[in-house]
């Protein structure tokens, strides 16, 4: 397709500093929880972002020093030459397909536990984390910051060795020292490095001097800051501080990369349950007539137009993005060529960052289900080989997630045909109906982009309304079947928590609904007074919860958890849930069991003191307990092999809920795997995979060295990379 | 010191199958974090208590394979050849001690997470996991059972080829599959996998019976069982389906190795605050009658005269120990050679849990600072080298846990002359009176141990009751000054959640306390009322809480965290104390800041909902906000650096509080790193230490090849192992 010059402004080159990027495309630093432990994977899934049209790709936050380790999380590190030479893998990758790499250097002083190296962290002042309660520091004496300032000017020469372009001096989410100095939060000092904005700002315009000198003839130097920390007059106010830091420090910097928020970063980072894309417009306009330097910002940008508009209104002179990026590495080069559809939008679920928030977990994404796995399965977004086994005509039963997924996956990868064969009139499964909950409406990308490939892949075909059983499946004439049937909500109330029927608990009832009779049926509560029962910890019982209570419902929202919704802390949109139900005015009660609901009332107990029985005066319920697996159908196909062969089916498989009602992101996964891994020996089961795991060498015994003095003392030896069997 | 001749019975060898354990000493499979990611410290910690004297040591659970991956938790695994190769250094290590190494087999099913594989799990009945609510599984079929079954019979054969002498077939904590089917919780079946007892059993019993046939005459089998899941009627019982159990296993099994509880687990690894030393005892008395083959069990066993009661009374068969074999690798040696008095004791305070707990860090030990040292700094927990600079004297201003533990270990690397100075009358800073809070009494042994080890060594001198100032040190006559002066509770409620004092805080007005002031000053609340304000989230504000209630005081606990003590989730001591409090009668407040002291009532506000104001009618407060650094000594020597060379001292050093506020375990890993280090170039700051993360090689362009088909295949690449800088 023929290029818009519309959109031109966006793939015009930008110097900055030094360094010229080739665009105006700015992969954000972001965690992705692969860092130091898997330097492989992070070179993969850097990188390829480049591939995509990504004219500047950043690490995520980078350990500048052994004393701020964010161990149980995961960063990348600049501590020694074995993080050089990993890192230099990702560069070298960046720069083989024409991009710029960034590093961005971090030392997080109270805010990292230093769980493995056990240091204490040296610190502004003296008061524990707000973040971890866990961890404090010791006030900096002026020696305690020259040599900070010290790791920051090794860590910069280390990046510059690895192949960095650009260094990244972050002060944003309040996470690193230089802001903390900064917000008069963290900063109680009385020495000229506290009390006015120019002593506040005095240790991080330092270090940034000091790595302009260090290595700014050939890196450039960029800046994230955090322009306004969201919390009044002890934080940093965009109209106050936030100017006049750039004021302060413009002149050291080659570029700025503005963000919002404090450790609660669920405000910059927002989720579109909650916030819109350009969310952080109004702030930027603030700051940005202030600096003369290029300004790069961000806001879940997916859609061209909303960034030119960026861009020719003079609010940012790049385009920058986390999210969108991991969702679509090859945004940039669609929008170049035109191909707006193809677009496969972020939709601000924030799976990516549950991943890196539980600790040590990789990074995924919903809508792209090649993160992470380019390098470790070896997964490109773009491109799929023809399938050995391509001269075959697939069935795939169920179009929720998963099989639309497998489906477009199959179709790419050359198959004669793919069936995709739905009950519903609509495609989608549940996704046809939870983007209409309140706030997630964005989720509705994952079945929008899905239709579009569909649409264009001609060897597939969509049939809806319907409904195959087994014998209908086994007379169809394909050669594979791909059951994905999904699940659906438990209608008796079985639940993790007790692992048993709720007495009194049946949908069947007027008073006791499931997430679908209200969705999808349109089955109202009877009465004012609505209990939500969530044992299931993330998004539906809030959203429900929220619902019902904007249509005008009482609703107490119970939950036998310690927290309404703990899943979503790792997505980083409990703060703004728990903000909204206090302003519903929903009545909130944890660590209780719902044990039996009867007409007008709810009886349970609390589950450290079962002397304490809670009783709810209530007229329906609402009941958020587990889902099941619609397993009929694969179960009734597995039962008769036979038959199967006797109408030449090959294979038989199944995918997402079906298999085990799970994330919307794994269930896509399982689609995609499975397609992927179509023509191989046993397609049920995962191929391996790189593991990226230390295997000790035949010559470790020489590490016994180690036990006889106190000196540790670097040693080579024999390591094989080994895979998963 | 002769053999006191009392505990031979602890000596005498036991045949475990086809193998003999020279002792009744089992160091039971325990999580250590290391697994799968540090294979040197893996076989290096686990070692070390064979050369102390354990007969049997097992590793963690160890999955058996990819569709049981616990990420973000790290286990240990045997799904391929480069495990094999990492734990085959393990037992090599364990054999070359005279020991018999343990594998234990572990497939999670819906406890696991997957996060690293994305599989789904397959389990006994589809209903999500009690213990991560967002995990299901599919509900095995018959050929899924035989799939599982080859998982355990392939994992053993590793385990076998590694060189493990014990294979467990691991049924404990509701953790394992094999248990999830005997227990109805969990086994909801209908097929003759469910229902009576003997179906329950099958999937176990097959699974014993297919392991003993696959390694059972090169290894034997030991069987790790929850007798009594402590849940009533859907649970396991001792004296119902425990017995029943093992009446029907025994006879494929080597070694039974009882444990209770469930997945809430500190029920097990019960807390010293709860539980006293060999408090499974009633539990296992009612199961050992009806088995023949030999039984180990837990119990926090730490005294020699407890462990041959257990034997000789046929309690056990075997000392099993977790928790006291880290506090004390070498704990068995020193019962042989009755050094009594120098087993450091565990105190079980369950900080070692609390490391694989969060999630990837690495473990640690309050009493024993060298626990998962042993490989990455080469530290042995009974050898010390001699110092390099071994002939100066040294002087340790305060005597807490920091100061005792730097004091012993330097005085063990042979200083000349060590004074510890203690401004009190006793020994023990915090530590004299932690262990006077309710339940704590176990934690003093952190500085009775240490107060033998002082009265032992001939190179040390302690003087109580003399307060040092800058003066007085400088004048002292040491070559080398050490403050461990620790830390204080803050006055005027300063935190870290608002960063500022509370309005009416002062500890200098009769209605607001400080944890010293009640526990060391003997200060008591005005009036009836209390409010207990936690911004600590440790073991502070509960324990007060608790001591309060029990004199009789109405307490209300206030917390702005989302949880009473949210630390102790990860050792374990959290379901027990919100029982406590509950008990107790303790008013609980989550979530909520307190804003204003005043006469007669305190005010604070909902962290979610500003609007939301809570008045609290109280007489007095306690502050349990944040510690501060008793650094002021420090300061003054720092400040005048000339002075402190005009009296000779080469070196001036702070440890433990005094530097940073921390967990007691930290503050004593501080004082011992520094002795351990106190001859390298520059002590202040640690030596690198092994970080065992792979580095890449120069041939790993290689790894672009995999980019090109879907096939992973094995490559072998040069890889360094590196050392931090």
């Amino acid at each position: 397709m023929a290029k818009n010059t519309k959109y031109d402004v966006l793939f015009e080159p930008i110097k900055i500093g030094p360094k010229t990027s080739p665009n105006r495309f700015y992969k954000a630093p972001h965690c992705n929880a692969l860092g130091v432990e898997r330097p492989g994977a992070q070179a993969y899934f850097r990188s390829t972002a480049v591939e995509g049209g990504w004219g500047v790709v950043n690490t995520e936050y980078c350990s500048i020093h052994p004393e701020s380790d964010d161990t149980p999380y995961v960063s990348a590190r600049l501590w020694d030459d074995g993080d050089v030479r990993n890192l230099a893998l990702m560069c070298e990758r960046i720069h083989d397909h024409g991009g710029l790499a960034g590093a961005q250097l971090w030392y997080g002083s109270k805010h990292a536990l230093n769980y493995e190296t056990r240091v204490a962290p040296r610190g502004v002042s003296q008061v524990p984390s707000d973040y971890v309660p866990y961890q404090s520091c010791t006030t900096m004496s002026k020696r305690d910051i020259r040599e900070i300032q010290g790791f920051y000017v090794a860590a910069a020469r280390r990046a510059r060795s690895a192949g960095f372009d650009l260094v990244n001096v972050y002060g944003g989410h309040t996470h690193p020292i230089l802001h903390q100095f900064l917000e008069p939060f963290y900063n109680k000092r009385t020495d000229e490095y506290g009390g006015t904005l120019e002593n506040r700002a005095r240790m991080w315009l330092e270090t940034l001097e000091m790595v302009r000198e260090a290595v700014g003839d050939s890196c450039a130097i960029s800046c994230r800051f955090g322009i306004d920390t969201l919390r009044g007059d002890l934080g940093i106010k965009a109209e106050e501080d936030g100017i006049g830091f750039v004021q302060l420090a413009d002149h050291l910097v080659d570029l700025w990369d503005f963000v919002i928020g404090n450790l609660e970063w669920g405000e910059d980072a927002g989720p579109s349950r909650f916030f819109k894309e350009n969310f952080q417009r109004p702030f930027v306009e603030i700051v940005k007539p202030h600096v003369s330097k290029p300004v790069v910002g961000v806001g879940r940008f997916t859609s061209p137009d909303v960034m030119i508009d960026a861009i020719k209104s003079g609010q940012l002179d790049m385009i920058g993005a986390a999210r969108p990026s991991i969702a679509d590495p090859f945004l940039p080069k669609k929008i170049e060529e035109g191909r707006f559809d193809d677009i496969r939008e972020c939709i601000g679920c924030n799976f990516c960052v549950s991943r890196w928030a539980v600790g040590a977990a990789r990074i995924a994404c919903t809508q792209n289900a090649t993160a992470g796995e380019e390098y470790r399965r070896g997964w490109h977004p773009e491109r799929f080989s023809r399938a050995a086994n391509a001269e075959a005509d697939v069935l795939v039963v169920g179009a929720g997630p998963a099989g639309m997924e497998c489906a477009v996956v199959l179709a790419k990868r050359g198959f004669r045909r793919v069936h995709l064969v739905e009950a519903n009139s609509e495609l989608g499964g549940s996704m046809r109906w939870i983007p209409r909950l309140p706030g997630f409406g964005e989720w509705g990308r994952v079945v929008d982009y899905r239709k579009v490939q569909l649409d264009k892949l001609k060897n597939v075909e969509v049939i809806l309304e319907a409904t195959l059983d087994a014998k209908k499946v086994r007379e169809y004439g394909a050669d594979i079947v791909v059951v994905a049937t999904g699940s659906h909500w438990a209608e008796k109330g079985i639940n993790g928590a007790t692992h048993e029927p709720i007495p009194g608990a049946d949908a069947s009832l007027p008073q006791c609904l499931t997430p679908e009779q209200i969705m999808v049926e349109g089955k109202r509560p009877v009465g004012p007074r609505v209990l939500v029962y969530d044992c299931d910890g993330y998004f539906m019982g809030s959203a429900l919860a929220e619902k019902l209570a904007r249509e005008g419902h009482a609703v107490t929202l119970v939950t036998p958890l310690d927290q309404i919704a703990p899943f979503t802390q790792y997505t980083l949109e409990l703060p703004r849930i728990r903000r909204t139900l206090c302003g519903l005015n929903v009545h909130v009660v944890t660590e209780h069991t719902l044990d039996l609901i009867e007409s007008g009332f709810a009886r349970g107990a609390h589950i450290y003191d079962s002397r304490k029985i809670a009783t709810w005066e209530i007229d329906s319920v609402v009941l958020v307990t587990c889902r099941n697996s619609n397993e009929s159908l694969f179960r009734d196909l597995e039962a008769d092999p036979d038959a199967l062969a006797r109408e030449g089916i090959r294979g038989l498989y199944r995918i997402g809920d079906c298999v085990s009602p799970r994330l919307i992101a794994d269930a896509i996964f399982d689609g995609h795997r499975l397609a992927r891994e179509i023509d191989s020996a046993n397609p049920a089961v995962p191929l391996p995979y790189i593991r990226e795991y230390r295997v000790l060498g035949r010559r470790d015994a020489e590490y016994d060295a180690v036990l006889d003095g106190q000196k540790v003392e670097a040693r080579s030896s024999q390591i094989r990379v080994s895979i998963s069997k």
